[in-house]
């Protein structure tokens, strides 16, 4: 199967490698140029109308969306997602959708607060500020629920795609925008903190730490992207 | 299988109700009373601690998110959408979580701007604003894919899940906030349109429409709810 996986450094498509390389895909990448804006192009929007990264060329057409990629990978290849029949299904499905719409859509919004508050700076201010104290409950939801599993991971003894997208969005929240990350304190969650700390050890997060010039622990003390290619913003 | 759908007239429920409908489920349901906000009480948070409409109650525990039910009621019925392995799911996939986390989460911020904006009326009417143009692009783009398929719905002959939540968003762009809609007209969109046309004239709406008062036109003339029990704000 010819996988060509549209990315940009430590963006979204981020978590789309990290599935791949989980589940031993052969894939190939091609650089989304943020530095010029390539995803607004009319060739990058020809992949994705709606302009954003990632996107992955299948032999049955492109798909964008980062939770519409990982679920179908994982049902693809039957691993990373219980099966859609499995019990487990629906709670699986149901944070999947909420980490989709409510965390990584509201986290978006505190890095582009212009985009959605006008240009008043005091409403972007006043945007970030609600934006995050309710993402601080979202992830504490998402630390109760995973405590309540009694497992190390969504995936119960191996990390599922639910893992690697809430990891990733960690590290988002410690890290972006620059010198405006201390509403975050990942160690404040920690059953999510343990689960990062135990993906962080995994060769498909080193392989992507490689890639993308993550640093030694993108996880759990991430550190700006230095990437061989490309730029994050 | 025994399911009870946790509900308010014509809130996001609204969309797994025709769901159920369409598969021909047996089910029961039970009101959530937004006048008592008992969507934030103790008993609902058990039920879906994020506090939002719909929950469904299954054989296998809560599902809630509207995207994860409907897509988990599709796979275990094998109807309503293209199965794990075949060659539409992704795109299928795609367009489900997009309208998830951009419509319904954009839509759902024009309805409750303080909870994102902050208390100043003028930051609430810039996120509507800006929100508003937002949504008017990604409908222009569902549509867009819509008339590319060549197919009335979606879904293809029939309507799959996304045909009936992109109805619903469509019936809501149209009557909420009232006296503020004059930002969409569900006719600037044809494809939709036609689609919202002829899911209308189906038994599963109009079951819909009388359990939860919403008229004959729901989504192509829609009127605000005059349900039998509950409300629907």
């Amino acid at each position: 199967m010819t996988l060509v996986l549209h990315y940009a450094p430590d963006n979204a498509s981020l978590i789309v490698r990290i599935v791949l390389e989980e589940l031993g895909l052969a894939y190939s990448t091609r650089l989304v140029d943020r530095s010029q804006r390539a995803q607004d192009s009319a060739a990058y929007r020809s992949i994705n109308p709606a302009g954003l990264i990632p996107a992955l060329e299948t032999p049955q057409g492109v798909i964008f969306e980062t939770g519409a990629i990982v679920l179908w990978l994982a049902d693809r290849h039957g691993r990373m997602a219980p099966a859609p029949d499995a019990p487990e299904r629906g709670d699986f499905l149901k944070w999947l959708f909420f980490v989709s719409n409510t965390v990584h859509a509201g986290l978006r919004m505190t890095f582009y607060p212009e985009k959605y508050a006008g240009a008043e700076p005091s409403a972007q201010s006043a945007l970030r500020a609600t934006l995050r104290a309710r993402l601080r409950g979202d992830f504490h939801l998402l630390d109760t629920a995973l405590v309540q599993s009694g497992d190390d991971y969504f995936g119960g003894d191996a990390p599922n795609v639910l893992d690697i997208y809430l990891a990733a969005l960690m590290r988002w929240s410690a890290l972006y925008p620059q010198g405006q990350t201390g509403w975050f304190d990942i160690q404040s969650h920690p059953a999510l903190w343990e689960m990062a700390q135990a993906l962080e050890q995994r060769p498909a997060t080193r392989a992507a730490q490689r890639a993308e010039g993550l640093g030694p622990t993108p996880f759990t003390a991430p550190s700006l992207a230095n990437p061989p290619e490309g730029s994050a913003t």
